[in-house]
């Protein structure tokens, strides 16, 4: 691991977010339309914020690779592959919700050992070096990240994206998880996995997640003690179908959930 | 009108709601379940703020009647009446979502004339006085609200709580509505409707609201250009099933679509 990568490193890649981002949030917006069959936004400012962040990044770290949304891949065959979604949530950003993010996420021969979740306007900043998984508001004090206890679903509060994001088969999984929950609610992308790691819900579920939706979210989750996987317990560095959960024995219950009676639905 | 509902009174009652509340967000939340066949949260904080917002109303003006979410009504005879919920989305609150608000509206004989939306930890106060309606972050200057003039379906961007709160018939509506338009995204409780009034999204649909979850949002709505009434056409501060649009046009377009097909789906 670069010793390069700590707090100070991260806070310069948050400031280079908000320098990029912020200028575009909640004005003039330019979007257009990236998937022909479909509503894939793609404005300005997911553009620049990424040629700034690679910028950087290639400065710090040479030898590295970098995988971006909107830039492609350099160096793929490197050990060290920075990872980066330069706007995550780009509906909430359109809509001037603050729930959108920049991910910044390190993997090591495959695995994720760092990253980073930066909220320009509110200004949060989620990160997880080797020393653990921290969160700054502001100019306030770091403080270390840490799931709640949670075991059960009958506790847990669960979030996810969008209903409509699952297909038939995970629509179902979800369906069977969320009438054993505490409540289910929408809307966030990588926020919810920063509230996990802050241990202020429980579950998040996804579907059809690229690596750069969830690489930066990896450590972050895993270093605040909490579970993160494909729901078939694949790498979640690989996207996919995701869960997370604040402990292993409500992953468990809910993997469970996610894929019982699947068999005798088809 | 009484002439001290200015941007001052409003920065007071944001200011209590950032006190009482910020001491409770994000941390041991005390969360009560005020109905036992369902799920209600109520915090301590929803209690106490609505206490110092009420007993600071109360001294500014002695003669008006107060109902809230939490204290219920009194002087409910007075021709001006202050409504108030003192954390709307509970939910949010909970799990660490910066989308609840802290809503104080005024009604005038039954027709709200003044009202906020205070978001305490984006610092973010969205206010309607008879000079129109208005938006300030932090200490920034204040921007005057406008909504877009989105006018079909097809380029609207549709807003809602949860699609759990609909019930059969609501639902049927709503997923007509929803079948329409450019994307749904869900979550959102007040922050949405204040989104609708800022000119970035363009349709809110709720269903089985109190008159405390609306009452404040419709002055900050209709003094921006925008639409809010029940589904069928009636008032929007008694509450039920409401609709907000960007344009007149959209709206009509909107309404159209939750009551289609209505009698034959019977």
């Amino acid at each position: 691991m670069p010793a390069i990568i700590d707090k100070a490193f991260f806070d310069e890649l948050a400031s280079i977010a908000r320098y990029e981002t912020l200028s575009f949030f909640r004005h003039q917006l330019v979007v257009d339309n990236k998937n022909e069959h479909g509503f894939d936004p793609v404005t300005q400012a997911d553009v620049r914020t990424e040629q700034a962040l690679r910028k950087y990044i290639a400065e710090k770290f040479p030898d590295h690779g970098i995988y971006g949304e909107e830039g492609g891949t350099e160096g793929i065959e490197q050990d060290f592959i920075w990872v980066i979604d330069p706007i995550d949530g780009t509906r909430n950003f359109i809509s001037g919700i603050p729930l959108w993010g920049t991910l910044v996420g390190l993997l090591h021969k495959g695995r994720a050992v760092a990253g980073m979740m930066a909220q320009p306007f509110t200004r949060e900043l989620f990160f997880a070096t080797p020393e653990g998984s921290f969160f700054q508001h502001a100019d306030d004090v770091p403080q270390k990240l840490k799931v709640r206890k949670t075991l059960s679903l009958a506790e847990a509060t669960l979030f996810s994206t969008a209903p409509s994001l699952f297909d038939e088969k995970t629509g179902r999984g979800f369906s069977r998880l969320e009438q054993t929950v505490r409540f289910t609610r929408f809307g966030t992308d990588c926020y919810a996995f920063a509230m996990l790691a802050a241990g202020l819900i429980d579950l998040v579920i996804e579907t059809r997640l690229k690596p750069y939706d969830v690489v930066a979210l990896v450590p972050v989750i895993e270093k605040a003690g909490g579970v993160i996987t494909q729901w078939n317990g694949g790498p979640a560095e690989q996207g996919g179908d995701i869960i997370a959960a604040a402990t292993r024995q409500l992953y468990e219950n809910a993997v469970q959930k996610l894929h019982r009676g699947q068999i005798n639905q088809f």
